[in-house]
Order: C-alpha cells, then structure tokens, then sequence
C-alpha cells in the first residue's frame, strides 16, 4: 500500500491510497479520512462510501464536505474507486458500462470477469486492507450516490451483521428494472435475470435476515428518478418485508453532489448513532 | 445574463450565469449561491470569493461547502471566473499568466491590455450585475484565496467604504516580492515597479485611509509559504500601520480546498459580524 496523498482536513487527515488488489488483479486507489482520534492511534468505527458513475475516489472526498462530520462523530470514511482502472482493464465507450461503472458486482462474463469483482473488493478485501493499516474498529456502516448507493444497499443486505447501518442517496433501488441496470448487469453478468437478483435491492430485501436501520434520500428534483431510481419500489418492497425504511423525498433537489452536501451531515449522523 | 447552472443546495440556490462583460470585453462566468431568503426577495448581504491561479467559477462552489454557512447566515456568496476566457483572449501556456490567472490588475501593457480588467470587473461591474440582478443589498465583504486573496486584499484596501470586512486564505500578500507575482505583474503592467504598488496589499496597507476587519488564515505546511505567501510581510506592514490582523496560522494545513473547507465556516461567521 502507497500513500499518494495527505491534506489536513478539520483536524484530521484526508489521505488517498494506492495498492495492488489480489481480487480484481489490477491497482486499485481509496480515499480514507482519518478523524485526529484514529491518527493517535485510538480505534474508530468506519463508513464505507460507494460512488456513483463516472466517479473515481475524488469525487466524494473533494465534494461532499463529510470531513466535518467524520471529524465531529470521529468515523473514518473510505471512498474506493468505482472499478479498476488502466489501459489493461477492459473499457467501453460508454458512461454507464467498463471503468468508471463497475456497479458492484462479481462479473462473469467476458471481457469483464477477470478485473471487474467490485462486490469481492467491497465486502471482502477492502475492509481487511482498512482494518489491518489503520485504527479501525470493526464497526462498519455502508453508504452510497446513485449507483453506489445500489452498492452500498446490495452488500449490506447480503451480509448480514457486518453493517451496523445502510443509507443511500439517490440510489439505484432496483437494477433488474432499469436501463442503467438492465445494460450493465447484461454485460457483467449475461442474459439470465434470476441471477441478476442477488445484485438488486428491491429483490434481496424479502428476503433479508436482519432489520438494519436503513435511510434513503432522494432529490424531488433528480432528472433520473422516474427512469432509473424508482425509490417507490423500495418502500414497496420494504413494506412488504416488514423492513423499517426512512426515505427522504426532498423537494427541488437534483443528482448532484450539492445536494449529497446539503445531507451528508445528517447521514452522518444517523450512522454515528449506530456505530456508537 | 444567462443562468447556465442550477443546483438546490441547503434550501437555497447555487447558480452559475454567464454575461457579455464591458469591462473584460468578452464573456464573464460567475456562482452565486442565493440563500432562500433571497430567493424569497429578501435582500441580502454579499461576499463575494476570489479564487486563485487555474481556477474557474467552478472549483469554490463545489469544494469549499460555503453554502451551509452562507445558509445559516443568509449571506449571498458570488463566485467569479479567475479571468476572461475564450479563444480571441490572450494566453501563455504557463498556469500562472494568461486566462486563469488574472491577478485582479488592469493590464497595461499588450497582448492584456484589452482583455485582462479583473479589477474593474471585481470592484465595479461584477457587484453592480449582482446588486441589480438579485436580492442583494449593497452590504460587501470579500474574501479569497491565494491568488484570490492578494485580490481580495487589494480591492479592500483600495475602495474604502465599500466593504465591511475582508478575509484571505493563504494570500499572496507581496505579489512585488515574490516569483509569481513578479511574473505577472511585469507582464501586465511593465516593469515600472512604482506601478506594482496599487495591486500589492503590503504596500497599501500603510496608507489605507479605513480600519476594515482583517482576517487572514494561513496553513502552516503550505507547499508556497516561504517563497510566494509570506504572511509576515503583512503582519508586519500592518503592526506599522496601526491596522488590526488577526492571522491564524495552521499546523501542518496545506494549499487545497481542505484547508479552505476546514475554516470557511469561521471566515462566514466573521463575515456575517461585520454585515449584520
């Protein structure tokens, strides 16, 4: 592990590492915000952060303001990348498929099965990485944006009692059902839809074996929530399951990371009391 | 003027509109953040942010999470491009002189003299657009970084009456005595140094005709201190002058945005002070 960047940050430290990963072959980077309390060695509970599309480990540590936050409760925040990188990773041309996109899952088809095991790296690696090089407890909380927060909801239902806390923002609720989701879990994982379950939120929840607290803002405003978020179809689902959910509809506001700022604090917050 | 951004962001609006600027004779970019009581047509009071070398309107609005504080203050924040742009705006090839890096002078020598009036745009058209545009008052202050904050500096000291306060994060306080100010100041206005004096704080302090609140903070490990910052020119023109400063110095802050967003929430709170 390399550390390629470290900024003071209200207090503590903001810093972005780089290390070879044995489980999708190739180097991955993240950002990690140690609170002063973590930096003298005292062991703090962590929130992992998964970005949406396009985005790499800068966005959220450069936009989203949650530095504060993290300093005041005393969580370290990690932010990975959303896929392997590099001219020896497979790409598309597109957005929303390839770097940039890996959606957080174990691909199984080719080109992309060899370096594309977002969800092993999330679950699995990252966490081991975390809590071996810096002082993290092994409380863990998961959140994401949009496709990361599809992430963040997949991996803390199909990992029950490894997450104190899930909450998401704008996310991407149910794959199966959606265009982003329908392209990329085509490509990653082929045609058969009864396997794409185990990558979709809205299928897992029925089935989930613990209530985790679970929170979900959504941007009244989001050019994308009739096409590709549909938060009604969690609350359906959640409903149903007997899965206590607070979702959040907030008027007027976009996709962007304005509004991932104007709640961060609040998201913090929630976790805080969980991981206490 | 053309709104070409808007994002809802804790309750109020960050914007980004684009102008046909007299002054810069070419097309101007500026963020403005209207709390909701603005947006409602309550006037508000105004900072106004300058930004330093290769930044645009953009880097301040989605890095520093001023709009939480400009929020709870009901302070509008206007947030203008570093210098003109465009393909018939003269350039060099270097991040320190040409379009990105303006300076805040009226250039006086060519290929700038036409273009390059960052002054005039700062002091007079910029708040005359905002003041008649928007729910603003004629209540100003200004802050800034680096670059930025030598501007800030100099438009304070020179326009007495015009701003309540003015603060400066990591400020060229000397552009005279240091490499990058002595580059572009000799490129815009020749290399009469006598002519420097108006655009240079050290040199304007002793004969400010007005006693404005001063705040200048000042990350201790800040890769450009010694050679381009020197803070301790300004502390000491200003213990010759009678002026007050408060200068804070951080331990171990560098030069980014995580140094301004660690503090921007004390700068507001000063700022809301003098305009309340």
């Amino acid at each position: 592990m390399e550390r390629i960047e470290r900024h003071v940050s209200h207090g503590g430290s903001q810093e972005v590492w780089k290390h070879a990963s044995s489980t999708v072959g190739g180097d991955m980077k993240f950002g990690i915000y140690l609170p002063e309390a973590a930096m003298r060695g005292q062991k703090c509970p962590v929130l992992y952060w998964l970005s949406g599309l396009t985005c790499t480990e800068q966005n959220f540590i450069t936009k989203a303001g949650v530095q504060r936050y993290a300093a005041e409760h005393r969580i370290i925040v990690v932010a990975p990348d959303t896929s392997p990188r590099g001219s020896d990773v497979p790409d598309s041309p597109d957005y929303d498929l390839g770097q940039g996109a890996g959606f957080y899952v174990n691909a199984t088809r080719e080109p992309w099965a060899k370096h594309f095991r977002m969800y092993d790296y999330v679950v699995s690696e990252l966490p081991a990485l975390v809590e071996a090089g810096f002082a993290a407890s092994e409380a863990r909380s998961i959140s994401g944006h949009s496709m990361g927060g599809h992430g963040a909801l997949v991996v803390a239902l199909r990992n029950p009692g490894r997450y104190r806390s899930v909450s998401a923002f704008s996310p991407i609720v149910a794959p199966s059902q959606v265009p982003w989701g329908e392209k990329a879990l085509t490509a990653y994982l082929g045609d058969d839809r009864e396997g794409w379950n185990q990558y979709d939120a809205v299928a897992l929840v029925g089935s989930a074996r613990e209530r985790l607290p679970l929170l979900v803002e959504q941007g009244g405003g989001d050019e994308f929530l009739n096409a590709q978020l549909r938060p009604e179809l969690l609350q359906a689902a959640c409903a149903k399951a007997g899965q206590p959910l607070t979702l959040n509809v907030r008027e007027g506001y976009d996709h962007s990371y304005y509004f991932i700022a104007s709640f961060i604090g609040e998201h913090m917050a929630f976790h805080a009391k969980a991981l206490a």
